[in-house]
């Protein structure tokens, strides 16, 4: 055991915004691996709320200093290849349900299938369990408190675009 | 970045038998840890097949060899104390399914909540989706042919005891 | 317990239009607190098959008449500040599988850190597990007879509509 | 609306011993009912870790004070027939997970089919998921730390009784 | 298409009794293929209610008649060896929820990878969802109703022996 | 038993376009019906990748030579009256998971509830956990390698059409 391999991980994500589940995800996986990116997903299928720029920006405050994690954008592309790219062994995921992983099972399956890489998944934190992207958007967009599932530089934005 | 700190996992189980479907958790754990301890489990309310010495020697010619990995037996006390104990930050568990994952989540959120200890789901091969140590002894036992699902020492093993 | 405090619950949905699942879960409701309000959500995003006056119209002549029963529209804003404004301590929702659970569990969840508000779940009834208003709708689009699905004045309605 | 009836739910259990899981779903039962009976059920078939007594006694200093809560023992005989000798009209249980749910459904349709008698699931607190009475005496039993997963007095008898 | 190969099914369980849970099953088997053979199994390590004879004593009165079914017992070894012994394609079984299916799914797999024996999942009908032998057993033995859950003849024996 | 009467059974889909895992349940299904018609429906309200032209045509190419199996297009209405039309008494589906079943359950039991169709669910080739015509198409779509995913004629049309 004289030499150690670096072990680097994915965060993907629309991250459209960043919240405090996401957060917890990436606290949790820095611990574990000694390097993990924090990929935004861009889709032209679908129409962000907030731009890449801005997404990225948002992670940047919020996870860009913790140790040993970075902020970057997957312009296109499989999300294998660009692992391949940069040498990440393995994508995180929360999970929040057994629901969610069968939902996630066939994507985690083709990306072993395509170049090995694997999906290891962490059991959300229960008290981040209703915090997703969209939920904190509906909710916010019809003038709920959404204080304390969003960091504040995103609730700031969030009130900014949406209200 | 200029420093790595060691990242230790465990991957704990009965293990009686160890099977192919063990093997290939294990074998995945480490690629993506610096090292891995295969731990056996010992449950005083169960009598197992094999003793606690067959099931530590099996492991030990099956992955004992592995790049990392190294196998050890956790007599009492909990998981969470010999994780802390061999420093430890993660418990590694093959996930089959939804219902798996239901039944595994009370434990690892138990876990986190006594010491932080995390644990990580990697989703199984499904070539191995039907391969436990007990569905495995309970075909082998009425004399059904398990070859392929137990390593070749487990397979000899099997059959001596259970013909 | 001199005094009883009075239990209101809301029913919530599209009604689109309602169904004899939905008046089993009203009834069954409708047992278990003083009062219920069937609440018909208004979703600007979604184009309905009924108006929003036709949806209220059947739910009135389908489960108006039920003791403690009342029918309203939500016109918009979030559905715990609905609640609130009524008094109603709490949501109830037929449930009719594990994955239904995983589905509902985080807008549940959401609107009790919101506010405080319950969400109670029902089972549904079995003899009823495959009617909703979308499936009743594509079979009898199709020609397929509902009859014994939905409320005789719901079918003549869809009929005309759909036929 | 001039006259309101009685509405009465029992949360039924073999609280062996109570947690704060339980508590927590008491403590939301009794806020949407006029009363509630917890109802320790005694099998016989079993062992418990703690008498009846000392269960009844845990449940008596921790709930028992709570506005329109009793506390009861159900000796023998179907819960349904309880319910119908005391006049409850619901069960109340909370609910983990989508897995829980398909547990938990038979013999919800099976009392429904009986008696009439509901039951009505609560989403269980997310920040309790992981306590169960089993997993938290199995913990308590190896040394582990379980304050804050039961009530102090629990707690106190707990390491009396295990440590 | 000018010859038809026999299709064969095995309906396996212990039926101890039967129930109409599974008379419904294995009255639509008998639909789908052109022999169902009714196979009890029997588990050394469990002591059943009824005997393997009254088991299939109830099993003939009930189902022997239907067109294309026969009883058996099988008396030891694995199922797929007795499916290849009697020229059986498939296994049938009823399903009640994913969980279920979970459950089933590595014994299916098993036994397609020993032999290629199909298993072959029926939704359970809704209206016997919360029938099980076990539920039926367990209700009948504290006085409760289960006439419509079982056959009149299963009734009769049950109320004998457990009432 | 001297006269059988002919099974036959329907493995509908869109088929858009035909993968390894649908190949796999048509072979299966055929070894248990007489008769397997795959039919390929159609959905005014999707715009398939493939004309309902090229997508029997590639059918027809990979499973109409099996024995017993036949290629058909359902142009409109249900698929129950369909299945009368043909005089077919099942439907046959592929199930990868117990979320699969929650989502197809409905509508089982509502093709049940109209004309008693049956709905099998084969337990899916865990090889083909991954493989679905969408996932199949993103991935080809990036530039991934889907080669031993779909058949060889399948392969070349989706890189002409994809590429």
């Amino acid at each position: 055991m004289s030499e150690q391999s670096l072990h680097r991980a994915v965060c993907p994500g629309s991250y459209d915004p960043v919240t405090n589940g996401h957060i917890d995800v990436v606290r949790r996986a820095a611990a574990l691996f000694d390097e993990v990116v924090v990929a935004v997903l861009t889709n032209p299928a679908k129409r962000p709320t907030f731009t890449l720029e801005e997404r990225l920006d948002l992670l940047q405050q919020t996870v860009g200093d913790l140790d040993g994690v970075s902020v970057a954008a997957v312009h296109d592309g499989l999300l294998v290849d660009y692992c391949t790219k940069i040498g990440a062994q393995a994508v995180v995921k929360g999970l929040r349900s057994g629901t969610d992983f069968a939902y996630e099972l066939p994507m985690a399956l083709m990306n072993r299938h395509l170049t090995g890489l694997e999906t290891v998944f962490l059991p959300g934190e229960p008290a981040f369990e209703h915090v997703s992207s969209s939920l904190v958007k509906e909710v916010a967009g019809h003038g709920g408190d959404v204080s304390g599932l969003v960091p504040d530089v995103v609730l700031a934005r969030l009130l900014e675009r949406l209200g």
